[in-house]
């Protein structure tokens, strides 16, 4: 009797089926390193291929897990119950239309592909999560990836004029076009973006790009503590400027980032300004962008409102020295396995003036689990990144860390909160989910779910199913982002 | 045997019950004047009311349309099938919170009264449809209302951050917060968002609110024809500059504004300038802001790439000026009735790069039909209102208008276009759903109404069932708004 791996053989090329261990190995997992071997990586050519996949994988209730470079943090690309892997990588056409100041893409384009080729005419394309040399624009599209520039520019969503690609069902479908306003039924469009591919494959996006920043300004500020600088970051609310990026790091995340470089570059010490080095600070880390004029009668803005009670302030005074700042700021990440083997890495977010109560609960955490709770993260737009470091062998820490953090999503909700700004839920976050929402609310999400996805092929376990991350290992590999 | 309605005065006050033949009588119609009268006008004074509503109306399986002021130009608003009204206009409860830059507010507080409150604050919000005197916020978001300042702004759904109210089946439920990044699960605020009360009851929001632009430059630049203002609009694009507001008005729009002002305030057309009147020219009303000098330099950009080729050009020197050139810019719509007893308004929206084509199409239509289709809009974001005027009591007018909408909305999806930018389906817009969207398409929606609400309860008649509003006379009556 033929399988459904011998029928998929009779419509897809032998190029586009990959059987191999390395080949489902590396489509097992994503960044959360949780591995989950798929029978096949499915690699068509062409939309009829995916059509041809749709049809197979609904007769045979195969499950079918769409993927992109699989930089998710979430486990969203982790082919939880096996199956076939769609992996769209390879689809990389890119045009940017100058006239129209858009682009489309294909889902395997990267997000620095894409603003890379709008830089070429003067544009850009804003969203900028940290993974942004890696992650395709179909996943950041299917997660709504946000990024640094949040709080000024908006998250992926706030890009997406146009979506086209298939119903779980198998249909070709497309929702809105190259048009900046659309008012013409159901928004399926801002439904597909952030549900994590579990409503439709996306097959191509027609993106709106912006003039770009012709100029940045970067400063660093340094403060004796953590609501020393949130109060900062208020102030600089308060004027009315909302800078490009302001980005604070608690005074864990800045030991823990001085420990790292230590360690691995000692020698690049000495390039860091006084400011971050000085007394381990807790830090806010600056920019302001647009024309020059702008950009400096920004930054001059913020450190009139912030500056006065900073310990210490460095201005960066060249491109190559704000370089140097973000290249610490992009090491933050790595830095906390300073701290323990294993991250549980959540991205919370919260109302902007609930900051400080926000960050006297996870002190109040860390004194009473022992545990580090390095935290990072967007002070302009309320989404954070807190950390809970533990060792995995160590069953008394991941006890802790497991209790840690629902009693940190329950403060999140608590403060009128939610527990995913930019991340998404994929497998890692869903036992919150109940937190976040009402069982009405669930309910109609999985009707919803229902309704496009009747056969419930189109990565399944995710998003509605509590799945309790902290039970099952993580395998030790190394990603093409891995420093 | 207790009648729905004896049912309802059990659980709602006498004064929540309006069964009045003036109170049914406005109840029964939108901007679209078609009139279909309600059993009932229902006005709760909390939650709890609507939620006793709700059972009922499913129990009964009664139609129950949500109306806010009733500006809806579609008849989003009109109760279709009859039924119960539930009129939230009296939910007013507003609350700028400084120190998030946001508002939350009831659904019956106008889109101008929530601008206000905010500029009390030093803060804007942005989304300006022509009815912001009157509509409500409840009704702006049910239909993702635009406004001139799409472009540089966005449209309601870039300012709604959180949304609650009941689902159809009759639970309360919340999407988002005051959050400025949210992805937890499916993006049902976004969905709900433009559904125009068919998936729900939204009786309350959180808006973002952006820092108050301090500065505004208008200008007035007249062409000799329409591809010439066209082609300004473009230069204007090419230059990366984005103004405020790039308004365009074709010569036919001018002509019947000015017989308007000839008509009823002959003596107040001394103040037009010269640009305005000047051998009816097709106009391009500019506005950039900002802080003054970024006011200033993109007005500044603006006249150097547009100025060139305009016939006549004009810069407001006083606010007072650029608040009379408004003033002419809206009249417009009261204008398009120097044409013809009947308008079917459209308000297309095309890529920004097919705006030429676009109106070789408009006078391809017009000489075809013989009937007058002024046409304006906002060049900036493609989105443009074409009215094709008529006599209704003149059958062959009537056949013409109804030949000529349709084959104007082919054009439309011919170029890539949409049937809708910011005005939504409502009932004047079902016949065209087909053409925009394909049989899948259609589909889904439907299985996702019925997702939401299993009883079609909520605004039966809209959106996704052809009505063919030519064939229904409309009815003369004087709302608010009328000049």
């Amino acid at each position: 009797m033929e399988t459904p791996l011998d029928r998929l053989r009779d419509v897809l090329p032998p190029e586009a089926i990959d059987t191999s261990a390395e080949g489902t190995f590396r489509a097992s997992l994503d960044n959360l390193r949780l591995s989950r071997c798929p029978e096949a990586v499915l690699r068509p050519a062409d939309e009829d291929g995916v059509a041809a996949i749709l049809a197979l994988a609904n007769e045979h209730r195969m499950p079918l897990t769409t993927r992109g470079a699989g930089s998710a943090t979430t486990g969203a690309a982790t082919p939880a119950d096996g199956g076939w892997v769609l992996d769209l990588s390879g689809w990389k056409q890119l045009a940017v239309r100058e006239a129209t100041m858009s682009a489309f893409v294909q889902p395997g384009v990267t997000v620095k592909a894409l603003d890379n080729a709008a830089a070429e005419a003067g544009l850009a394309y804003p969203p900028d999560p940290g993974s942004a040399t890696h992650a395709t624009l179909g996943g950041t599209i299917a997660c709504n990836a946000g990024g640094l520039r949040g709080a000024k520019y908006g998250v992926t969503r706030d890009y997406v004029m146009g979506l086209e690609g298939f119903l779980p069902t198998g249909e070709f479908v497309r929702w809105g076009g190259n048009l900046r306003k659309f008012a013409c039924g159901y928004n399926i469009r801002d439904l597909w973006i952030g549900s994590e591919g579990t409503l439709g494959i996306i097959t191509g996006a027609v993106l709106r790009l912006i003039p770009r920043p012709v100029a940045r300004r970067t400063a660093l500020l340094a403060y004796s503590d953590e609501p020393a600088a949130l109060a900062a970051a208020a102030a600089i609310r308060k004027r009315r400027v909302i800078p490009s990026i302001l980005e604070f790091l608690d005074r864990e995340t800045v030991a823990a980032t001085l420990r790292l470089w230590h360690r691995v570059a000692p020698d690049k010490l000495t390039a860091f300004p006084r400011a971050w080095t000085a007394d381990t600070p807790a830090l806010l880390l600056v920019e302001t962008d647009g024309e020059p004029v702008q950009a400096d009668a920004e930054m001059a803005a913020v450190l009139e409102a912030a500056g006065t009670h900073a310990a210490h302030r460095h201005t960066a005074a060249s491109a190559e020295e704000a370089e140097t700042l973000w290249t610490v700021r992009r090491s933050c990440s790595q830095a906390m396995f300073e701290l323990g083997d294993t991250k549980l890495n959540e991205d919370v977010v919260l109302p902007l003036d609930a900051q400080e109560p926000f960050f006297q609960a996870i002190e109040r955490l860390r004194r009473e689990t022992g545990l580090p709770m390095p935290t990072f993260g967007h002070a302009a737009d309320g989404n954070f990144h807190v950390h809970i470091m533990y060792d995995a062998g160590n069953p008394a820490h991941r006890d802790k860390a497991r209790d840690g953090i629902r009693r940190l999503m329950e403060q999140v909700v608590a403060l009128d909160g939610a527990i995913s700004g930019e991340h998404g839920i994929g497998l890692a976050k869903t036992p919150f989910m109940a937190l976040q929402h009402g069982a009405a609310e669930l309910a109609v999400m999985r009707r919803v779910k229902e309704a496009f996805d009747p056969n419930k092929i189109l990565n399944p376990g995710k998003l509605l199913e509590p799945f309790e991350i902290w039970n099952h290992p993580r395998t030790k590999v190394r990603l093409p982002w891995d420093h």
